[in-house]
């Protein structure tokens, strides 16, 4: 297939595709322009910049004085290995609520640690049943924890925190969140729902560039972490004591990911926090969904379940839609999507997190129906016009 | 005390004071440039990046094609854990060497892990005996891999790599090198030295920003490391399988950090690889030791032992002689130096690697003179001049 109906590509502000992605993503100039220099990991400067960092992301969990941000040097899925190993003791037993990937990767840490788990796992278009989840929990009073996705990437679904909180409460188990693709972008109190800890990355909602996972950590349950942990780099405790000792990384920081974070909450901040950039990524969701609907395609979840993250679309069902041609397509635009990773169904995923907007949205709807009708899927292209 | 006889501070090309310390360190303006822009982790131009990186760092350790490159997310030290952890069955028994932090860092991983280890530690300032190494491996056959460091960044000291493989091979024991602040400085042929495996990072002597760590791995060791690791995230033999698989990281890279590291490859290949690089710092720290030792200071290491990477020097023993006002002089006068680590003795010490030469060691110089003469320690600055 050839491309020649098109013009120019979109680009980001630096020459860039767009990336309709669940992160890393599109970033600011600014973002990626503040890492042009260089610090020393043990200087004043640069402890100061890290240490703002460590405040304002306890401040959008709403941590207030109770909680810590203890970053952790990687990615998120580090952060979320540090927190599992860390927070729960060897004696420990988790319940661990699974509908994708990311619940599924977390079990599987917990595993290689020697922790034992219970799992309620439900279709990756469906959230936990909270009414099984509280008979687990009466009928297996050895667990310790409850552990749960925010908003699984996998599909992009809600899961609702705020209920199985309220659950963790009312059996007095510790409370772990993977809110990786949803901190800043969804509201998360943790001080409300007595989080022991939460976990999330400097490459999702607060648009930084990748290299950093962190955990919010309640103090008291942090506290009672020392010595569970089943390595050296992935300490949570150590970590943390190290800051309260020096205000320094154990071990070497990645200075720019952490100065370029910085900015980025500069941005985020300016932009109305939790608030304002919930607002823009719901104001994505919605151009996205009403203008692949039009285009014909349907998307996985049900509109309550659908955070405005990332969105799951089946495949289109008709003869000329052949998805390698669609991607490759959208990307000689301008525009880079994601592929699926559902066993529930066929589906690719578009991502509205990022530097992007209305524009940018529409653009990629552009761009879809011109990939759509070079394919010859005239049915919906015809449709949508 | 008051700067006010210095002018103008010295500055990088970007503005920033030199960093004279062991990494991180001054990189170049382009390394950093390069990382003005945004790349989806999972996109064929990224995949394409990440491969030449480690394909150069095979190539560099002459690995040929008996030899493969495992990154890992985070740090140098997160790259010392994936390997001992990985490497190191639960069945294992590690002659570790010590003659600074690095090496009781690794002693440190091994014991969480769970590994048994047998020490062999002499002084900072002293390579291993290795009458002594020999005599433990005849001692304890039940030793199955021997760790060292290649140049332990406590003092500087450059150790025996070469004579403790010689060892390693004669009684056919693993051999691990953690080679952090010497790689792509100090010649090392894997596979002369018959190395399982060797550590190092993006921000040392390929000078490009922190972030990324990665193991050298001889394939048919890495190979019988299955099941072998402790966690998820640190798994060696698991992140090179999804390589050989799918081309990708199994968790978000550190896209950004790793297109840096692409381009400070190519800037060490153009200065002409490790004989180029490490010539460079050779003179480096030929014209730091000179030019200390005229001004009064003494170094700790022998010639013979010192590494061209960093330099170890006693304090000056003159009632002036206030170490918190010499670093504070000489980073107003743009150079940032690292204080000392030793138990040994009293010290300081400043690196000698990173986009530094002639002219930034002797503005150093200058800086260290301007700054002791100003602090009134006028018998060495007077035997300086």
């Amino acid at each position: 297939m050839t491309h020649s109906t098109h013009s120019k590509p979109a680009a980001s502000e630096t020459g860039d595709p767009f990336l309709l992605t669940p992160g890393p993503l599109t970033t600011s100039r600014t973002v990626k322009a503040a890492m042009v220099h260089d610090w020393g990991s043990r200087d004043a400067s640069f402890i100061a910049i890290n240490k703002a960092v460590l405040t304002r992301l306890c401040e959008i969990a709403n941590g207030g004085g109770d909680y810590v941000t203890v970053p952790m040097q990687g990615s998120g899925t580090f952060a979320v290995e540090a927190m599992l190993t860390s927070f729960v003791p060897p004696t420990g037993k988790v319940l661990v609520l699974i509908n994708g990937a990311y619940g599924r990767r977390a079990k599987r840490i917990l595993e290689i640690a020697g922790r034992e788990t219970v799992v309620h796992e439900t279709a990756e278009d469906t959230p936990p049943d909270l009414n099984e989840v509280e008979a687990i929990l009466k009928a297996t009073p050895s667990i310790t924890h409850i552990f749960t996705i925010h908003c699984e990437t996998t599909s992009g679904i809600l899961n609702p925190i705020v209920q199985i909180g309220a659950l963790a409460a009312k059996y007095r188990k510790g409370y772990l969140i993977d809110s990786m693709s949803a901190f800043g972008a969804l509201p998360l109190d943790a001080r409300a729902l007595h989080v022991d800890a939460l976990a999330a990355s400097s490459n999702k909602c607060i648009e930084g560039v990748p290299g950093l996972g962190f955990v919010v950590c309640r103090r008291a349950a942090l506290g009672a972490c020392k010595g569970n942990a089943t390595t050296l780099v992935l300490d949570l405790h150590d970590q943390w004591a190290n800051f309260e000792k020096t205000g320094q990384y154990r071990f070497t920081p990645p200075i720019h990911v952490i100065v370029a974070f910085h900015q980025a909450l500069e941005e985020f901040t300016a932009e109305g926090g939790v608030a304002g950039r919930g607002g823009r990524y719901q104001s994505n969701c919605r151009i996205l969904l009403e203008g692949m609907t039009a285009l014909g395609f349907k998307p996985l979840l049900a509109p309550h379940l659908q955070a405005p993250i990332i969105v799951t679309f089946h495949m289109m069902n008709h003869p000329r839609f052949i998805f390698q041609d669609f991607y490759d397509g959208l990307k000689d635009r301008g525009f880079i999507i994601y592929p699926g990773k559902l066993t529930v169904a066929d589906s690719f995923r578009i991502g509205c997190i990022g530097r992007l907007g209305e524009k940018e949205m529409r653009g990629a709807l552009a761009a879809v129906r011109e990939v759509l009708q070079e394919m010859g899927v005239t049915d919906s292209a015809t449709r949508a016009a």
